[in-house]
């Protein structure tokens, strides 16, 4: 089974910048992750984007599509920004069939030692592996389908809605 | 969906004590470890024993059997000892049917920074919510049907057998 | 030998903020660093202020010139954000007689897993145990005395100015 | 201000096997631990031995006196496994003059997360570049004069014999 986890940037893969004391961007973690998870999955990793979730446009949704669609793996993981996580998964939504795409992200940067990210890129794997076609989102150990789930702001945490 | 998570010790849960310089058991580290995942399913967790897996008797693995059969939820992660975790797997395995029951463990204890601890849990409760009854090992970001699995001592690594 | 660890702020103990993906103040982490380092020494712990030390005012360096003074220690080490820490010292420098005062900080918040702070902190108390009446920042494992240290922004790294 | 680092092993230095579930030893972190304490002083980092201070020999003890005076170096800092730092320090302790020789160590290695080790070190640095010449053993953020500690095997702690 091969899987194509597709990077886009988000609290992932954040760092801080030392001389500034502002977060940035450098490259994806997640080679870093799955070593660390001693994954032995077949996995490419590829970078699409680097950026916060909140700066993606429609243009960069439309290229993640297309690399959804291009992407020769039938299961594609997104690692993405939390803040706009169900925008993109309303573009994905209608318009993949026959891949199973799980789009997962993290509260904490991976960086920083007491980050969600580990366990959030587990269950992205777990449900890509066994789910069937759709897009789905995944956070807090749960998984959404991608037209009835929001992220609750307040208390930071995903939810279902009806 | 509600989960059970039967706590059984091994590597995931061992601690340095800074005394005797040796590995030892306290208390399972699986509540912090899903604080720190953000996670929001309906998850119970029961320790049953906290013991190294190469330690596990008989009468363990029968009392693994007894709470996964008395259990009221369907589907079940149990943490492991990674050692001896297939010779569970083979006395769950004939013996439960119409649950879902999850083995996975890791090769760093949880504290030590550089664990597989998060990952695995992560993974293991991605494929408890989605897999069909039966007994399976989920490692290295794989999941096994309980008799097809064996730990490469050597390698460290879970790898299929046939 | 008793000491007295006024803390301020700085980066030392800037958190992150997982809601708004920014970072802010709490509390100070001074304690959990000193337990961690198993620290023995006989220490008094006060915050004065939680901030940036470039939100920093005359007011502000007054009041911690007055804590100094007021302090019942003659040897007191102050955490501080690096960005102003020679404003600092040049303020406490000239006013303050008989006491060993240490001015550290951190590039790196204490709770990112990769901090310089544990370090500093611990060449901070080296430092004031031992060294002569005056004021003293201690960065980059070094010890300067206040009229001769800037912070060279570029690298963020302490050095010594003639 | 040129100082030495003479890496012997000890809890510091150890590591998790995975394979085996034991701790061993492979290379000296010290030179990342310099690192992520952003340390700027001139240090040359050289490992004697890489052993548990528990098998330290009377032959190991006389290498490390030896390396002591042969360094060309009046500055070094000797980490040691805490089992037998006081051992060691009373061979150092009448055997050299005119040099300051700081003995450090960790309760708990460094690769574990929650380790001493940085502070240890921070604390090490800070006496060895300010104390006169001697042998001394710091450790719990204190410094002790050879002749006068003990390692506390109960609490884990150093403290003053007299």
């Amino acid at each position: 089974m091969q899987i194509r986890i597709l990077a886009t940037g988000g609290t992932f893969d954040k760092e801080y910048n030392e001389l500034t004391g502002e977060l940035f961007f450098k490259e994806t973690h997640i080679g870093d992750m799955l070593r660390l998870g001693r994954c032995h999955l077949e996995i490419e990793v590829e970078t699409i984007m680097m950026i916060d979730s909140l700066q993606m446009t429609d243009a960069d949704r439309d290229r993640i599509l297309r690399r959804c669609n291009e992407a020769r793996e039938d299961r594609i993981v997104i690692t993405h920004g939390t803040d706009t996580m169900e925008q993109t998964g309303a573009v994905l939504g209608p318009a993949i069939t026959g891949k199973v795409v799980v789009l997962t992200g993290a509260m904490v940067p991976y960086v920083f030692g007491s980050s969600d990210g580990m366990f959030n890129l587990g269950t992205a794997l777990g449900f890509v592996q066994t789910l069937g076609p759709g897009v789905y989102v995944a956070m807090n150990g749960r998984c959404f389908h991608w037209d009835e789930v929001r992220k609750n702001r307040e208390l930071g945490v995903f939810e279902r809605v009806t």
